[in-house]
Formats: structure tokens, C-alpha cells, sequence
């Protein structure tokens, strides 16, 4: 087994100011291709922990990633962390250098000296070179066989060079096996339940495969894993046959498998059927039209919405009776059915959702506290609405109602 | 000087499945009261993995947090593991038991035996009472003074706990002192400019104060920290002291302070000149009236908005010249500029932002590659349009574009 440490450098982390996603992608990366990470771990700006975190990950694993550090300014000191452990010069890489030089003047910038630092690097790595970005990567072997890869810190940047740079040339380095995971997504059972009803299933599973249950609002999703395995595609296929043997025992639970969300099944269908799609927000405010317009081809279906947070807009584009919401308010029952009528009949859509509630912290009351959320679903032959109370912070109250809104109308389309 | 670490349990984070938010909430929670978290660790569900990071975090620090692994289920090991570390027998903890039997009720699940192991604790730990959920945190003392906390790893369920348990209970164990931050935002001047710019200032700052650069797409973030101090106060001082010398250096660059975005900038000038905001979102899809939404308070000013996918919608909901989407094409000068007038007409908002381009993968040309954004803004006098081309990834470009988009309103209101 090829094992992985990722190490995440930077005190923005350690003092909560930013959310680490860069191990999470790199992670995914790496055991797509059969490298099971053992840990992540993230460290502050300082040489000693780096020096030690690094000698420790070399240590227990063949392959160490390491992001962050290696900007331009004081407090990046990743790279001469690096020459240091590895007892090496730098040089100046002419062609990062150039590449920098024209990626500045492109941007209008005076190439300084801070930038010329930059095309600086240790003699003994090899350059992974960032098209996208001023800091190149770099490749460093150990001599006892292990790799230690620095790429920069910047999203969108690490991203690139672990696609075109550091997967293929780990992929050659190494002769490396397969981790296979599948995920089974089911609904309507909560976690203690499903695992009462399977746990037959679940004691006979074979010992090389490991069962996970990863519970999130009205779905637990179950993920098989096999690490390691020399024949990939064997194992796939006994993983295929446990889930087959699931669907048998909870065969009305299953919704979908793998990375779906309750949006990407609302989006599979909408386009295998040709029907369209429009939202009417009020307390979700474009939440639910940015959760479908993220997936690549939601044109395709998704006609657009009104986000109607004032009530006038409510009236005036939705067509919501005025003397209703005086009446009931605008967080009812009879306003969540007007607005996705309303919406359906402005934008020609076969489908509407619409959302009103009180997301709070503010405009809460005994009668509606903060949470409250009225959601209809509007189709070519009826309009249902309910009301859920979607929990307590402002946040939370729109991601859950965005999904128990998307939860209405699945279950509409699936009848 | 009082040290934390943090380690998060489960294979979800070491196979890339999921972002690990929570530890980036209790370093927030750990280094606001003082505590300084040296490192942050995420391992696999492995009994063996589990205790050596419990020891070696207890090595290098007093104050070790543990999220994850106490579900009921057999895959969730954490509980028992910490019970062998500290060699104690388990037993039932009647309250918790009794609030799991109440939770469960209310859902209409039935109280089944894994649900009952959920009420087993570790004699020797302090039960953290979890309100919202049916795991128990728990609180450990080792023989050398150091606690160790085990967390549930459901993000809303961690969160109450951190807040009402271990906080408290935190600041009443350790005699704390201060760790002050403070973030300036700059705009205008790239990092390595702004670096040489600033080189003197930066050189004369107190040894005991820590500068790091946070670049994002479009700004720069300046933050000063300083940790362990025993008059917090005095070093609030300090640095705010410093931050006016730098006011001084780069007077027109500074546009903001702390976790300050560009559209909370906007919501406070808004809600202070009592001004009103509309939306019309094409390739954004909603997800710039998702980040006002967002905001607590934003219907103060916030009306609404259109997300016109469709070019029907363009039309018949904004009214933009059928013709001249035909003739320009939806990603246009003059349909962006329509479409934010459009949406001020029908909303009566004062200020209105449009986006209109191609967030891909599909849809590009030679002449309007994928990525290309036309984006407008709309005032009570005038409209103002400008084209970004805004990266290479739909995530990236929707999230880059929304950032343009809010920027120009910015500027608009910024005179």
C-alpha cells in the first residue's frame, strides 16, 4: 500500500480564519489513483514544526504533500524550509522566471524584486510548473524512496498542478494498486434504524471491505471501501454485489449513489424527461437556483426565479394577493402556493419551488418562531405545501430548507 | 502559553469525501478565548491511529479537542477507544439516556439498543449534556493536567457543544491569556507590491507581533496577531496603533477590516444610506442574492432579484429586447445593461446588479470563451457594464463573477 501524509502550512488555518479545502481535493486526487492518505495535518508558519512534520510523514508514508508557504512575502517560508531539509542551494529557474516576468506585465504589474524571488528554487527539486499562478511547484525525493511535493497554496492554482503535474508523475513513480469506494445513498431510515435492519448483511461483509455510514439531514449515506487492492476491478464488482444484496433488504430506501445530492437527482430527471424548472425564494434568498445552476447543463431545465424577499416584489413579479400576506402573513401556506404558481405562470416552467420563512436571527414569534418555513412545489396538475421548521441558525435554516424544498419536489416527480 | 490540538476522526476526510469544517470552528472558538492551537490532525476511524495522535497530542499540548466517531454505529470507534486510554470501565448515563429516548420520540423513531449505547460514557469522563443531538460530548483529565475532549462530529451538534460546554468550562480551568488578531483588507495593489511597499513598516514591527498576507481574487488581506498576551488590551493597542501607521503608507487601498467581504461592505452602506438592492442573475444563478441573503439583516435593503437563465425569462420577466439578445447575444454589453434595469423597473429597488456570461463547460466561442462575463450595475442616474473574463472552472467562474459583479456596485457607491 502506498501510503500519503498531506500537511497544509499556514496559521490562517490554525486560528479558524479559513476553511482547509485543499486536503480535501487533494485527498480525493490521490486515492482516486490508489494512495490511501493516512493523515492530514495542518501546521503554523513556523521552520522547526515544518521540519519535524515533514520528517515525521516521511516516516510513516511514501508519498508527502505538503501546501501553502510559498508566496512571495516574509511570512511564506516553506521553500527555504525545504532547501534546508534537503540540505540544497537555490538557482533561479529561467523559465519560471519568464513565465512570471510575462504572467505580471499580462496583469499590468512591475515585475519587483519579491517576484524574481519567486523563480528561485532549490538545485536538487524537480519544477512542477504553474501555468496559472507565480509560485512553481516542486518534486523532492528522499533517499530512502519516499517524494515530498510542495504546491502552492492558492486553490485553483494547487488544483492545476495536482491534475497536470503531480498525478501523472506519481503514477509513474509508483506501481500502484486500486482503492475502490461506492456509496449507496438512502432515505427514509434514520441512521439507527438502517443499521438495526442491515446489520445481518453488515456482520457477513468480507473482512477486506469496510463499511462506513455517513448520516446528513434526511439521508444516511453508506460507503464501501476497499483499499489497496491489486485487482480493482474484482473488488468493484464484490462491492456491486453487496449493494445488490442491500437492495433486497431496503429496496425502498435507495435514492441514488455516489456524490448525489437531492439536486443532482431533481437534475437527472428534468433532463431525461425534457420538463422545466423555476424557483420562487423568499427566505432561501437564490439559494436553491444556485444549488441547480452549479451543476454543469442545468440550462438545459432550469428556467430561472424570482428571489422575492420584499413583499412587494412578491406582488408585484410573483403575483402574490396583496391581502393575503396582510392577512396570513408572508410566511403561510397560502404564499408559498402563490408564489410557485406564480413563478410557474411567469417563466412558462413545468415546475416551480417556492420558499417562505423566517431565517432569522430576528422575526421570530411565538406563533412562527425563527425556523419556520412554509415550501410549496407547483407541477402541471397541482401545487402541495408544507411547512418545516428548519432549525435555528440562519445558515442552517437556509441550507435545510433549501433541501427539504428540493426533497418536495423529488418526491413529486417520482409521484 | 496554552496549546490545543485539534483532531478530527473519520476515513470521509481521508479519502476527500467531505470538508472538514468543524476543526476550523473550534480553532475560532480555542484561539478567541486564548488558546493557541499548534496543530490541527485528521486520522481514520483506527483504534491504534486514534491513541497515538491522542498521545502525541497530549505531549505537545493542554488542551487536545476530538471530533468524530460517535455514532452508534460499528464503524464509530472513538468512544471506546478513549475508555481504553484511560482504562476505565462504561456505564449508562441516565440523563443522556433519557433525553435520547425524548429526541427519538419526537421524531417518531423507535429506541433501539444502538440507540441505548449511545447513553454509555467512560466512568472516569465528565459528561458534555448534547442537547441537540443523541451523542454525548465528553471531558477527560490526564494525570498531567491536560483535558481532552471528545466532540460529536455532526457540525451543528459540535458547534452548541463548543459553545455551551467546553468554552465555559475552558476559560474556568485554565488561567488564560490573550491572543489578539486583527485583518486589514486592501484593494488595489497586488501582493508583491504591496509587500515592497509596505517593507519599511513591516521591518519596524514589534518581534512580539506576527504579519501574514492573505491574498484573494481582487484584495489583499493584512493581518497582525499577537499571541499569549497577558494584557490583551495593551496589544489590541499596539496593533491598531501600527494598522494607522499603515493607513498613513497606503492610504487609498484600504477598504475594510476583520472577516469584512466585499458584499458586507456593501450591506453596511446600504442599510446606513437606506438605500434598496435588486438582482438579476444569468450565469451566476442566484448566487449573488444567496451572499446578501445570507447576511442577517439584509431585507432591510435587500428587495430581490430575477435568476434569468432562460432568455424567455430575460424577456418576459426583465423585459430585454428579444432582438437584441438575437442580434448580441444573451452574454452581451446590452442585455447585461438591460437586465439590471430591468430588474430595478420591476422591483423599484434603487440599485440593481446583472450578470450575464458563460460559466461552461459548454457553451463557449472564439469570440466569448467560456468564462466570459458581462456584468452591470444600475443606479438611481445611470448604468454602468464591464466584461471579466472570470477563470476556467463553473464553480470559479460563478464565485469569481458574483465578486466582480458586487465590486462595481461597490465602486458605484463608493462614488
Amino acid at each position: 500500500m502506498i501510503k500519503a501524509t498531506i500537511i497544509t502550512i499556514g496559521d490562517e488555518i490554525l486560528i479558524g480564519q479559513i476553511v482547509d479545502t485543499n486536503s480535501t481535493s487533494i485527498a480525493k486526487h490521490l486515492n482516486t489513483a490508489g494512495i490511501t492518505v493516512v493523515e492530514k495535518l495542518s501546521i503554523g508558519d513556523q521552520a522547526e514544526q515544518i521540519e519535524q512534520s515533514i520528517a515525521r510523514a516521511v516516516a510513516q508514508s511514501q508519498v508527502v504533500i505538503i501546501t501553502g508557504g510559498l508566496g512571495p512575502t516574509k511570512d511564506d517560508i516553506t521553500k527555504h524550509t525545504l532547501a534546508r531539509i534537503f540540505n540544497s542551494r537555490m538557482h533561479e529557474d529561467e523559465r519560471v522566471c519568464n513565465h512570471v516576468h510575462a504572467l505580471l506585465e499580462r496583469r499590468g504589474i512591475t515585475f519587483n524584486d519579491l517576484n524574481r524571488s519567486q523563480a528561485m528554487v532549490p538545485d536538487c527539486c524537480t519544477v512542477l510548473f504553474n501555468a496559472y499562478g507565480t509560485a512553481p511547484g516542486m518534486w523532492f525525493e528522499t533517499e530512502n524512496g519516499a517524494v515530498v511535493i510542495s504546491l502552492p497554496g492558492v486553490p485553483f492554482e494547487m488544483e492545476h498542478l495536482m491534475e497536470d503535474e503531480v498525478m501523472p508523475r506519481l503514477k509513474a513513480h509508483f506501481s500502484l494498486h486500486a482503492n475502490v469506494h461506492r456509496t449507496m445513498i438512502t432515505a427514509g431510515l434514520p441512521e439507527s434504524m438502517l443499521a438495526e435492519r442491515i446489520e445481518q448483511w453488515e456482520d457477513a461483509l468480507p473482512k477486506w471491505m469496510k463499511l462506513a455510514y455517513l448520516p446528513a439531514p434526511n439521508i444516511v449515506r453508506l460507503r464501501l471501501s476497499a483499499y489497496d487492492q491489486e485487482d480493482g476491478e474484482a473488488a468493484r464488482e464484490a462491492i456491486n454485489t453487496e449493494f445488490d444484496k442491500l437492495h433486497n433488504i431496503i429496496p425502498g430506501h435507495i435514492v441514488g449513489f455516489e456524490g448525489a445530492t437531492m439536486q443532482s437527482l431533481v437534475h437527472e430527471i428534468m433532463r431525461e424527461r425534457g420538463v422545466t424548472l423555476a424557483t420562487a425564494e423568499s427566505c432561501t434568498g437564490g439559494a436553491i437556483a444556485s444549488l441547480f445552476t452549479a451543476m454543469a447543463g442545468a440550462s438545459a431545465y432550469f428556467m430561472g426565479g424570482v428571489v422575492a424577499y420584499a413583499n412587494k416584489v412578491k406582488r408585484d413579479v410573483l403575483g402574490v394577493n396583496y391581502d393575503d400576506i396582510m392577512t396570513h402573513g408572508a410566511v403561510s401556506e397560502t404564499v408559498a402556493r402563490q408564489m410557485a404558481e406564480g413563478v410557474r405562470r411567469i417563466t412558462g416552467a413545468d415546475y416551480a419551488i417556492a420558499t417562505t420563512g423566517i431565517a432569522g436571527p430576528t422575526g421570530g414569534s411565538e406563533a412562527k418562531p425563527v425556523g419556520t418555513v412554509w415550501m410549496a412545489v407547483a407541477t402541471p396538475t397541482h401545487t402541495v405545501a408544507v411547512m418545516r421548521n428548519s432549525g435555528l441558525d440562519r445558515g442552517q435554516i437556509i441550507s435545510r430548507a433549501s433541501a427539504y424544498a428540493i426533497e418536495l419536489l423529488y418526491k413529486e416527480l417520482k409521484g
